[in-house]
């Protein structure tokens, strides 16, 4: 079974934690995959407690989806790191770190969508 | 004359910055209207330095497009106290603020194809 986390930092603002696990649902929805959130840190579930469930629940590969709009510390450092310890704990399953968001050209068609949007006001 | 501003936080991370200003790039490319980056701290430009530099290129009207995934305090309030002050310095300019990315269905449309790229592999 094949499972995807949508991973954020987490936020103090409960609403912006509260919108990576609608995103999480969101990408279930699409993707026919159980989907759930995990934060780096703040906010609940973290990455291990995320992947555990997943696994008790039957996930044998799990792809972890860096909801990160740039390379930095947290997508480039922190979640290999994070990946490597829950390989070492979960030696059948098989878990891989996807790219972040930067690059995708469909990041340039949201920003375009926001400024029409803003345009189209009277 | 209509300019966009992509207003990013601004990391230590200079690649990080780099790929804002890349994304300002694109959407100059993409929506034909004149586009820079700026930040809201650590790196250059801020906010007020790309509306003060397109205003003196003859832009009138200006929408700073918030690169954040989620609501939170620098979009959120900070955002709003800094337009406030640029529209109380270029009284004959509109300027405007649009929404951030967070609720865009394209951003779940990415983190699927993101998700399919890692099932791909060999």
């Amino acid at each position: 079974m094949i499972a995807l986390v949508v991973f954020a930092h987490g936020s103090k603002v409960e609403a912006a934690n509260q919108a990576v696990r609608e995103m999480a649902r969101r990408v279930q929805t699409r993707s026919g995959y159980e989907t759930e959130a995990a934060f780096l840190e703040i906010a609940e579930p973290d990455l291990p407690g995320a992947v555990e469930g997943l696994v008790a629940r039957g996930a044998t590969r799990i792809i972890v989806l860096p909801y990160f709009l740039a390379p930095g510390r947290h997508a480039e450092r922190d979640l290999p790191r994070i990946v490597a310890e829950l390989r070492a704990i979960h030696i059948n399953v098989r878990i891989d770190a996807a790219a972040n968001l930067d690059g995708h050209p469909a990041l340039v068609d949201i920003l375009v969508d926001r400024a029409s949007a803003v345009l189209e006001e009277p």
